[in-house]
């Protein structure tokens, strides 16, 4: 791309070159390259388009990167990457090997902190900021930019009541633009709209009550005014609190009229903004539309369903819940507690709570499970998106400990299925009435079958299938991982291999691992997550308890360390889990 | 006890009975009836106290058990108990077998929800209460109490967040007394404080500005006027806030001078409160006050130390550093995800944080855990403290899965001392300066050493050491159980039984066990934690991994269900591993 500023800004000393006149031109040609990129290349797109004045306006202002510049949920941060020093390199943007869709502490000295969850700028900055102060630094400056669907979070409301007792050089940034990756909701969100519209609420202001410095609402894009405010609050000391408004998807027509579909619309026209269509073949469902789907299906005849996401609306697909049941169907926001102790409650009351929450924000719900819903023993249907590996979000997005944390909580029932009837099936089943909670665990993406909607039938708790027969080997998968041994089955010597559906990693089907045991001396468990303390650990342990201490058992799955960005296939690929290492491997034994 | 009324009322609809005009008197013997049982049986006082006025007028205004009363904590509950059907057996409260010192589903249907951990209550009752909407029931009553300390807490945030943009039938009860366990900190506990006082903040009333009717505050101790007001709140439909303001230890003197001795005091006079005496014998340290003691040693040598604890700076001991360091040593409230992510922040900036939990609350920090601090692979050494089995807290609080839900994250160090010295030494270890993040568990109470301040020396990360030689079984230790191997070790045959103190569960000992699986073909381990993914999974991990298909592993450590309440040596014994079931079980090896 031509450009009469960006191509010579490469850190942001460059840009404290020009004059603030010049600022505005830049914006316009940070926005265009964002856009030219993302175009093709695909990421996050409507969040850094919403900040570009004040991406600009920051590291004009700041002396980045000795103050230090936090960016929320990490998604917002292209136009920063692309102004330090990562310009060139753009264009491998979430790509294997290439630059991180967000702010990564390896990647780059202008990313103090990774960010990819969401809520934790606030802390992590609050503690550079006392450790300033601890090393007698007073000038140095420690900012936060948080969304108002961040900050509506338990962990940012932590943050912000310990920040307002100290007397630290904190700058929090709400980037108010009522968005997260759906609509913001609850009462915070209700709050900031009356303040922006300047109703008599603004007496009420919550920030001034936690003892911040509070200015605001202006207007983000007014690059002028956003550096005038920043230069004003640098000289002032404490905790500040500057709340400015954006549009989601700032530029881009069609990113500002449906800011959803364009939070990481895929590849689209760049001039035009319309979405490149993708193929009329006929592909199987992805799992998401399978669980929104069916529980709408279930939830017509069963009335007791509820349906919860922790502000995943679209990506779950309970949307289509919301809409159609909008009384028993719920979006609480970026708040895995709150929504996990939310369904036990409404479970005590003879509900049936589907929670449907993604692998790794479950991480942040995880005493919930443990004190509100297991211990208690309440039939609580935990629906687990994005378990194991999911690509291009990386190692702060792969839900690669799920089976492993979970696995130790007593009560629990732990289930992954091999495809999309299985999660239909375990849907339908958990609804029918079950005495304890359940977990399902499935992938992000396209099941395997073409054909999904089939009546309903039960799965037995505890019970494994047999999906090939065979004389040496036992082969134990659990989950969608199946597939990859029923696609590589045709390649592997006749009825050398037997090849068990496990399904439930918890309670495991004693019955069958008996006789599996019993006929073969070699057993391969097979997972999407960490072979540390996952699945095929369940099987030592039986085989431990059990005493069955002559059988060889090899475990397969996610290796110990984590797993970066990149394609999905690549991915398994690098951790010797593509069909083909698999192949290998089962041929070698 | 002799009583005019209490004897007399089983269930809240005895308490309804009477006139208004006797229930000061109830309040009275009530109070006296907890400080008489508590003096002696032990148990948490100080809350309960607080609240006796409360909890009477609770159960006369409302249509308890219908409608659904939460106590934040629970260990506010004890007038609850007694009011409900348990005042008859309110003396074998903690005791094994005995009723549960906290809310408790199976115990009463006056405990709708089991509390334990805080901030649950707002959540869970908003649960039941849309659940009531659901189901048509529109004048159910949903009532949750909660503390000053625990509603700062992010997820309470969180679900007052939701409640506000509901129009349920639910009321928030704040019982304001300004203290947790210690003193409440942070920005909102001053805003309540400020409102208390009538300063003109309040106008800024946060709770108003998330949507709540607001009233109060009103004194909790006037039983005529909470009355008063809880029936003015229970025509009134939505999301209402009371709040009230209580004096922790109400009724005896030296509680309410001393709130956090006065929390849970042991024994004590009833009369005058005066503390009952421990003996005079010399005993081994509390593992806190090694932590507390060493934490300042260090301290004093090396700057870069810094001190974290989520509002338990009396129960770690971090209180001693706080005293000693204001500047450096951090009580954030309850606000387990703040503290970890602070803690990361703080380690960017090459401050050595000392983060204190205990086992049971970093269950509520474990997203930080792995996302910010794991993942950045930061140096902050996390004294997991209260590992194990606690005793008579009980199943809410028992540490018994940290070791299987850290163990499957890549990057942490994982140690757990024998003894005093052991704790020592791996915090000075630590504070030399480690590339990677530390977790060091240890239990409640006592150690094993008398003379345990010991010149300090390092511990090699990832060894173990051989305590007792032998020839046919191996027995791995971890942590402080190693302990109970040292103590029957007399009993066992002589040069049978070797026993290995492995330290570190993560990174295990290679070479060390690969001595030990070529020379031992029986391998037991044993272990304070849950057997589901513990330690010995990772030895049968390793087993796995180098291919020793002939060894024989057993596994001893907490079964797969939850540990009630009790002494912790009848919980052990319980469990099958007091001294005297490990040495039947390695007798019959």
């Amino acid at each position: 791309m031509k450009t009469t500023f960006l191509n010579h800004i490469n850190t942001p000393k460059d840009l404290r070159n020009l004059a603030k006149e010049q600022l505005p031109l830049v914006a316009k040609e940070l926005r265009e390259f964002i856009i030219d990129i993302v175009a093709t290349k695909e990421g996050h797109l409507g969040a850094s388009l919403g900040v570009v004045e004040l991406t600009i306006a920051l590291h004009y202002v700041f002396d980045t990167p000795n103050d230090l510049l936090i960016w929320d949920v990490g998604h917002q941060a292209y136009g920063h990457k692309i102004l330090t020093e990562r310009r060139t390199n753009f264009y491998t943007n979430r790509q294997l090997g290439g630059i991180s869709g967000f702010p990564k502490r390896k990647e780059s000295v202008y990313d103090p902190f990774g960010t990819g969850h969401s809520s934790t700028s606030i802390s992590a900055a609050l503690g550079m900021a006392i450790a300033s102060k601890i090393k007698g630094n007073f000038n140095k400056h420690h900012i936060a930019v948080i969304g108002d669907a961040s900050i509506a979070s338990g962990m940012a409301f932590e943050g912000l009541n310990h920040a307002g007792v100290t007397d630290v050089n904190l700058l929090i940034i709400l980037n108010d633009n009522a968005m997260g990756i759906d609509p913001s909701v609850g009462a915070l969100k209700n709050y900031f709209t009356n303040v922006k519209a300047g109703k008599k609420v603004r007496k009420n202001n919550i920030i001034e009550a936690l003892n911040f410095n509070y200015s605001g609402p202006i207007d983000g894009h007014n690059i002028e005014a956003v550096i005038l405010e920043l230069e004003r609050l640098k000289s002032i000391k404490g905790p500040k609190f500057l709340h400015i408004i954006t549009t989601k998807g700032k530029g881009l027509d069609k990113a500002e009229q449906d800011q959803v579909k364009y939070h990481a619309p895929g590849k689209f026209d760049k001039n035009t903004g319309e979405l490149i269509a993708k193929s009329n073949e006929i592909l199987p469902p992805k799992f998401q539309d399978v669980f929104g789907e069916t529980i709408i299906e279930l939830a017509k005849k069963n009335t007791k369903i509820v349906g919860i996401t922790p502000a995943m609306p679209t990506g779950s697909s309970l949307k289509l819940m919301i809409e159609e049941f909008p009384d028993r169907a719920f979006d609480v926001g970026i708040a895995e507690q709150h929504a996990v102790t939310l369904a036990a409650g409404m479970a005590t009351q003879g509900l049936i709570p589907f929670c449907n929450i993604y692998s790794t924000f479950l991480q942040r719900a995880y005493d919930q499970i443990i004190h509100d819903v297991a211990l208690q023993n309440l039939p609580v249907v935990f629906c687990i998106d994005r378990a194991g590996i999911v690509g291009e979000d990386g190692a702060t997005h792969h839900g690669a400990f799920d089976i492993a944390y979970l696995r130790c909580i007593p009560n629990l029932v732990i289930f992954a299925p091999l495809n999309e009837l299985e999660l239909r099936n375990i849907m339908y089943t958990a609804q029918l009435g079950i005495t304890f909670p359940l977990t399902v665990r499935y992938p992000r993406g396209r099941g395997v079958l073409i054909d999904w909607k089939q009546p309903f039938s039960t799965i037995e708790i505890g019970k494994g299938t047999c999906i090939t027969e065979g004389n040496e080997i036992a082969i134990l998968s659990i989950g969608t991982f199946g597939n990859k041994i029923i696609e590589i089955q045709n390649s592997l010597p006749k009825n050398k291999f037997a090849h068990y559906n496990m399904r439930f990693v918890k309670p495991l089907d004693q019955t069958l691992l008996n006789q599996i045991f019993q006929k073969f001396k070699t057993i391969v468990t097979i997972e999407d997550g960490t072979i540390v303390g996952g699945f095929g650990s369940a099987i030592l342990e039986f085989a431990s308890e059990n005493n069955y201490s002559t059988n060889s058992i090899k475990q397969l799955g996610i290796p110990d360390n984590f797993i970066e960005h990149g394609k999905v296939d690549e991915l398994f690929q690098s951790i010797h889990l593509s069909n083909e290492a698999l192949l290998n491997f089962l041929l070698n034994l």
